[in-house]
């Protein structure tokens, strides 16, 4: 089953794909695509309807965040050896946690604002997981059973804000849309093997990053037990799992966003996110206009 | 004016303090004191109200956080000189931010469960705000216009977690009850002056903290402003501003929090935290049984 979220910015209204690929409204049967809507009991409500049913929503509807009320976006830090290696950083031995701020995310399909005075914004293609009940102290043996589906992240940074304005990670990755969060998110049972999904970024057409949960140093199970042990994770909170090469950062010499770059990320099974990067001057200019923003 | 929030964890209601220190609901006037009813307009209306006109709450009502709804706690380290250098640490440049989850918050006079595993469970006194309004880059000089209120938090940190097993900060401060907040949301017509509120902690009856926000290395209007440059602050999110000396990490040889222990927090205008402190298995057992935790 693959969720979304669709309509204006904070005011998203729950959908759901259709056998043929149609966008369906789920308005009429939970209010949000959030909170007690991902449980296994509201998960197995949802898949149990007759998609047809539905009413049909256009093919280019807003996307949103394909998850609402996200109280905690963890993110993991250089959990691809081959990214580790590309940053200078030394492979870790256990995960690390850092967070992207909750007001980052926003739709797969928004425009990426370069931040005001951002010199070095950043592309990374991830694997996240939406928690769908309640964790602490889980084990990885039945974490997935915490987890009410998979989505893609971009998990925008800003690196001179990351590595040099620390000691925390913080500042790099919390700008407005430096979250892109979808399009859908996909339960579990359409997903074979987490562990062998490829995964892409381009930008303008160039392959950027290349790469494949294969490789991840910790798994989505891994992962998600780790975290619970310093933290109680709710409802609709994510987890996004780390980027495997290929960064702006890892080129020689570093490469950064610029404003009219495109962004398109895959990832097996999840879908496609397509973004336009803008600065924020620009934005702002738009914005004072009334001119569209998304 | 000073709001709170009282009833069952995850499921507190709105109150108001009236003139003589007594407790009223506020259910019958808002739904929560979070999101929009943190907002300039609705905290005048909740002003203009007659206290007397409202229920009274029974004095010994549990307290929830002061704020409902937040998804954003951000933290601010090593603010104050003689703390960064009871830690051996330099004096910050700028701000230090880091995160904790949204899920360690909790009641002002909740129990405090030390996380399983943790050797080394510390207190800090903090002044806390709450965002009123939606805050990106505003400048230092109109910071307060969108600040809700303030009050205590303790931020309470696992100092191996924090340091150890980094480079961020956020496993050792993430755990549940690890953010006591409140008693009150004191808005800010209540505080003369936010550079001047005497704050301290004991533990057992001992002094441990004794501090004044007069020596903050950077101020609530500053810190707001700033952090506002990294991120969307929404209405709800916290920011805890840093702790005075006197913590169990800069103890010689170190001190730190063990079962039975009780902390009491105290800031000018602000009122009193009090927390009784138990081990994991111990409050683990207390569910069990089904006896009352907080």
């Amino acid at each position: 089953m693959k969720l979304f979220r669709h309509g204006p910015s904070g005011d998203e209204k729950p959908g759901l794909v259709d056998a043929k690929g149609g966008l369906r409204d789920l308005s009429g049967i939970v209010r949000d695509i959030a909170g007690p809507a991902l449980s296994p009991d509201s998960l197995a409500r949802l898949r149990a309807l007759d998609p047809e049913t539905l009413p049909k929503l256009p093919p280019d509807v807003r996307l949103g965040p394909c998850v609402g009320g996200t109280r905690n976006v963890v993110a993991i830090g250089l959990n691809f050896a081959d990214h580790a290696a590309e940053t200078g950083s030394p492979i870790p031995a256990e995960p690390i946690i850092f967070n992207k701020a909750p007001s980052s995310l926003c739709g797969p399909n928004d425009t990426v604002i370069i931040p005001k005075g951002s010199h070095s914004t950043d592309w990374e293609v991830e694997l996240a997981v939406v928690i769908g009940r309640r964790a602490s102290y889980v084990h990885a043996n039945e974490a997935l059973s915490y987890v009410a589906g998979a989505c893609i992240c971009n998990d925008v940074s800003e690196r001179e804000w990351q590595m040099n304005r620390g000691p925390t990670w913080t500042k790099g990755k919390s700008a407005p849309t430096f979250g892109p969060l979808g399009p859908w998110l996909v339960t579990l049972d359409e997903i074979p093997d987490l562990k062998n999904l490829a995964m892409s970024l381009d930008v303008n057409g160039e392959r950027r990053q290349t790469g494949s949960t294969a490789t991840m140093i910790f798994d989505v199970p891994q992962l998600v037990a780790y975290t619970s042990h310093f933290m109680l994770l709710e409802p609709g909170d994510v987890i996004t799992t780390g980027t495997p090469p290929g960064v702006g950062l890892g080129m020689k010499p570093p490469r950064y966003l610029k404003a009219g770059d495109e962004m398109v990320l895959r990832i097996d099974r999840l879908g496609e996110q397509r973004q336009q990067v803008i600065a924020f001057d620009d934005w702002t200019a738009k914005v004072s206009a009334g001119e569209p923003t998304d």
